[in-house]
This record gives C-alpha cells, sequence and structure tokens, in this order.
C-alpha cells in the first residue's frame, strides 16, 4: 500500500473529470463526493471505481455536460432528470433542492431518475447537517441481490443513509447496503483469496456457500438477515423499497432492469424507465421542534448509547457514523493507502488523458 | 384453538373500549386497528393485547378521552400530543394530518409524542393507499433489543411499516420489526416450550443463546442481521433511527426510557419525554408522477419479481404484504382462531366490565 495525501489524490481526480469534458464546477463536485469515500475508509466506492465513470463515459453511458432538470415539481417534492449525467454530480444538485424546499416548507423529497452511481450515500445526507436538517439519500444499483426464496439476481445492493444533527456530540450518519455485506466488503476478500462467512452470498442454485467470487459464477449477494429465519424477507423488502423509490416514483429503471456500472455489461433488454435512480430527503428540525431542544436531546441519546454496558468491556457500543468520523480524521492527517491495483488503474487514468499521477 | 368471526370479536372489543370510557368514534377506531392484526395473522398485537391496554388505562398510563393536539406544524410537518392516549386512536389521527398536508404540498409528515403502543405499524400506513398515496408508519417501544457489543437493552422491537399503491396487483406493504424476529414469534414459541434458532437473542452477558425465555432472565432480541459479521450494526442503526424520528423529534421518550406495554413494569426513572412516540409520512404519488404511469410500473415491478426464479420451484417468491392480504381474506370468511389463553383473557374483561364474551 502507498499513501497519498488527500490534496494529490483530490488534485489527480479533478484532472480526470475535467479531462472528460465536465466543467469545472462539475468537477470539483463530482471530486469532493468520491473521495469523501476514500477519506472515510469506503475505499471500495472511492478513487478504486474512477476508472469505471471513465469507462462508462467511453462508451457514452455517462454524459459530462448534462442537462440537470426539474421534470416535476410540487412545495415539498420533486423529480429530476439527470441527463445520464455522473451520479456524483447529479446526487447532490438534486439534494440541494431537497434542502431548498424544506427550508420552504418543512421537508423536501426529490426522486432521480436517468442518472449514474452517485459514490457514497452518506455524503449527500450529510449535506443537510449544516443546515439543521436530517438528511436521508438512497440509490438503486444494478442487480447483485437474490430476494428471499429467489435464485435470480433482482436488486442492486441499495443503500439507505440517514444523517441526523446533535449538538455537542457528532452526528449520527447511518450508511449502509440493504444487504449482509456490501459487494466492496466481497470483493476485499477476492483480493486476499479469502473465503465469505456462511450468509453472505449464494450459489446460481440458492445454496448457501462461502466462495467470494460465487457472484462471478452466477451467485447472488443475500439481502440483510441472510436468509428467512433470520429475518431476510425484511432486507428483500428494505432493497425494494429502496428501488421503488429511486426508480418507480422517478421513472428510472428498476429492479433487474437497473443499469450495470461495468461498461463491458450490456444495458438490460426492455429497460422500463431511464437510468439508475435516486431518493433524497432534508427534514428541517425545527419543522418539529427547536433545534437547541432537539440537540440537547440527540446528545442524552448518543451519550446513553455510548454507555451501554459492552458484551466485551474493551468494545464499546459504536454511535453510527464514529468510525467513519474517527477514520476521516486520520486519514486527512495520515494519507489515504491504495492497494497497487488502484494505483496501476489511476496510473492508466494519467496516461490515457496525459495527466501528472 | 376457538373460532370466532371478525364481527364477533368486532364487537367484544368495541364493548371493552366503550366501557373504558372512550368516545364511540375512539372506540370504533381503536377497535378497528387492533383487529386489523387479528385479520392479518399478526396475532400478537391483535386481542391478545386488550388486557393489557386495559390495564395500564386501569394503572393510569392510557387517557381514555384524550386531548389530541398539534403542537407544531409547517405545510409538510406537525409534531401531535397524544396526551397520553390509546396509540390505537392517536396513531390514525396523526397519520390523517400527515394525509390532508401531503393534499396540500406533496408529502406530509408527523412525529408523535404521548402517546402508548399502537398495533400494528401496516394499518396506519395502508390508509394512504386509498388516496394515492404512499404511506410510512414506525414506532418506537420498550427496550428489548440490545445493539451490537451492548449487552444491555436499549432499544424496542421499532417496527417500519411502508405501503405503496400498485394498479391491477395488490399494494405492496412491508412491516417488519427492526430485529431478527418480531417478540411476538419468540412469544410463540415460549407457549410451545420450543428453542429459537441461534441469532434470535443472546442471555445477559451477550452470549448466543437459543432459549426463548431468555429475556425474563436479562437477555435481549438481536437486531436485524443478528450479529457484527452478518450485519447486525445495520438492524442496530434502523432501530435507532426508528427512535430518532419517533421520540427524539417529537419530544416522546426514548431508548432505554421508552414506557413499558406491561402495567406492572415501573416507569423508568428520569425519562427524557413524554411517553412513546411514533412517525408517520404520506407523500402523494403524483406529487412525483402522474399515478397511472407509477402504477403501470409497480404492476409490472411487482409481477416481474413474483416471476423471479424459485430456488425451489413449489416455493415463489414474495411481495411483503402477500402473506398478510391472503390470511385476511381468509380470517374474514372462516373467522379469526384464539388460543386458550387468550380466551381467557378476553373472558376476565367480560367479567370485569359485566359485558358478554
Amino acid at each position: 500500500m502507498t499513501v497519498f495525501s488527500y490534496q494529490a489524490l483530490y488534485n489527480f481526480t479533478e484532472s480526470v473529470f475535467l479531462a472528460m469534458g465536465c466543467s469545472a464546477k462539475d468537477a470539483t463536485t463530482a471530486t469532493k463526493v468520491l473521495i469523501a469515500a476514500d477519506l472515510r475508509g469506503i475505499d471500495s466506492h472511492g478513487v478504486a471505481r474512477l476508472s469505471g465513470y471513465v469507462r462508462l463515459w467511453e462508451a457514452g453511458r455517462i454524459n459530462a455536460t448534462p442537462n440537470l432538470s426539474i421534470v416535476h415539481e410540487t412545495p415539498s417534492t420533486a423529480v429530476v432528470d439527470g441527463d445520464a449525467g455522473l451520479g456524483l454530480v447529479v446526487a447532490p444538485y438534486a439534494m440541494q433542492i431537497a434542502i431548498d424546499k424544506a427550508k420552504q416548507v418543512g421537508t423536501g423529497w426529490v426522486s432521480v431518475k436517468n442518472s449514474n452511481h452517485f459514490g457514497i450515500a452518506g455524503y449527500h445526507a450529510m449535506m443537510a447537517l449544516e443546515h439543521d436538517m436530517i438528511g436521508m439519500a438512497m440509490t438503486n444499483a444494478s442487480a447483485l441481490v437474490a430476494p428471499t426464496f429467489s435464485s435470480e439476481k433482482m436488486l442492486g445492493t441499495n443503500p439507505i443513509a440517514v444523517a441526523i444533527p446533535a449538538g455537542n456530540e457528532p452526528a449520527f450518519v447511518a450508511d449502509m447496503a440493504t444487504t449482509t455485506a456490501a459487494n466492496g466488503k466481497l470483493e476485499m476478500l477476492q483480493r486476499k483469496n479469502a473465503d465469505a462467512p456462511l450468509g453472505w452470498v449464494q450459489d446460481e442454485q440458492g445454496n448457501d456457500v462461502t466462495d467470494a467470487n460465487i457472484l462471478k459464477k452466477g451467485g447472488a449477494l443475500l439481502p440483510l438477515g441472510s436468509d428467512r429465519e433470520h429475518g431476510s424477507h425484511k432486507g428483500y423488502a428494505l432493497g425494494a423499497i429502496v428501488d421503488i423509490f429511486s426508480a418507480v416514483l422517478s421513472g428510472g429503471s428498476y429492479g433487474p432492469w437497473a443499469p450495470p456500472f461495468p461498461a463491458y455489461i450490456p444495458l438490460p433488454q426492455n429497460m422500463p424507465g431511464e437510468g439508475l435512480g435516486h431518493f433524497f430527503g432534508a427534514m428541517r428540525i425545527d419543522a418539529f421542534r427547536t433545534a437547541a431542544a432537539f440537540k440537547t436531546d440527540m446528545d442524552l441519546w448518543i451519550s446513553r448509547f455510548r454507555q451501554a454496558v459492552p458484551v466485551n468491556a474493551n468494545i464499546p457500543v459504536i454511535i453510527p457514523g464514529d468510525p467513519e468520523r474517527l477514520m476521516s480524521v486520520r486519514r486527512m492527517a495520515e494519507g489515504i493507502p491504495l492497494l497497487p491495483v488502484v494505483m496501476e488503474d489511476l496510473q492508466s487514468l494519467a496516461d490515457k488523458f496525459n495527466i501528472k499521477f
């Protein structure tokens, strides 16, 4: 692993987006969102994906100069057409609309069609925090997950992020795939040639297996809960809700028809809608009670949960968002380590665009 | 098991609420909500709980004649004070406010404090369906669940319900505890003297156990995901979000301070807020796109998921809400079976209030 400063990765990534033809403003936005993943320790969603975005752009599936627009709205809602733009740019645009609507009428809810992968959901949800709002972000994604009782992949890992402001305590930030394990965790095992725990994946026939490479052999990720006895129908329902809010409500392409991230995989036949879908929400705290009263209670909530009696005295109970926040502080100070395979990937982008890495 | 008609249980239940002093309107509402659980096959939340509500009323913790009020609102939000009323009455009142706000500005979001248990979350979420809206309902509850790494019970089973209208297909209705298994499922095992699967509960020290009676011995239910390796931190985060939306946003009592359902358990010391909290949402479909276009896509979504290749040819993939809907049709026609212990419970209520069972 070689360590790079945040600024070095930032500058390089911005150069790549500029070379793709993004406007200066969009390149800045996309870079901030992408590198937030590396900073927060979600390495699968950061610069490791940069070449994937470039390949989608080369394949004509990403529009570097999209005309983002609101196609329908009410005082508290909007549908945004992402014009096949980078999800990294479309998502902050849509989340800002949700925030603006919340300023006016208390809450704002925006469903997005015709977009692409938007990086980490948590970034967009967290945009609400500085406005004393609760933020929410979710997205559908190409089908890697088998619903309960299915051997067919029907849903993406469809993450949900919820960011809730506090007072003296840091914000509560949950950001989770609706599967037992995110695909990025499986990819880490693949690189190490290690097995997956039972309950993460199944094979093409629907048998429980530990082969971390099983997705390439027709297998599937499992919904949160792993099996019916342990509540996988709930993980399936959560993934389905994300799919419907993101893509059915907007007119995007849903379920097994969600467009794939790898550019070499053809688009699904008979797509019922346009592109990937996202869903964003913002709720102004003082549309419910004063922000001060809420934050006092959130501080008590957080400190009380931190003090919950631990099973192991050395492993305290964690508040959602704590690990990513601590990682972010550390990597901003000490740098971001990259695997050799990711460095090669970035080097090939540098060569392609004739920029310095 | 003895079988009772829906109407017989309805009439008896309504008589009990009237005998408690509820208004005719409130008794009707509470009865409809309570019996919806029996009809849909969620036996733990129906007439089996009726005597529990009566005991809370006898203990002075439920107000049979509450003065429900909006304590704060914006065009898309409200906070409701339930005045210690039956959750079965407070919840439909609050959900109706969410629906009314959605009619005006596209969506409505209502957080409730000072309430009590509200029956099945699905009933309230489904109120939105006839208005061509998506409905959401959630509630906090007394602490039975240990967060990941905790041996202490900090959260209730905190359910989430989401109801989504379709066209020719029946609606999508998810209604789930944010635990691996709902407490009602554990109670069924207790009655049968059967063990629980590993991953449902832990003992007082946080060890995995199969004892279905472990909650009475200091044990806890586990969040959806069961253990850290299988994503229990996600189930914990979901339960936490429900707790915060329901009780921190409204000024209710949250986390380990949520008031218990059994009247013999004293109220927690130093409760930070008033009573149980709920959270409701309604989103008008045509605040995003035409209801007709949405329903066409929902029909395709549902039929495509029903046709997913099954692991076992005899067990098709299920759409959330299918089992409860089919059970509802069957029990409306064939009646609702009650366990002897539940019948004894209802008989004692009949004796107490001098009404016929």
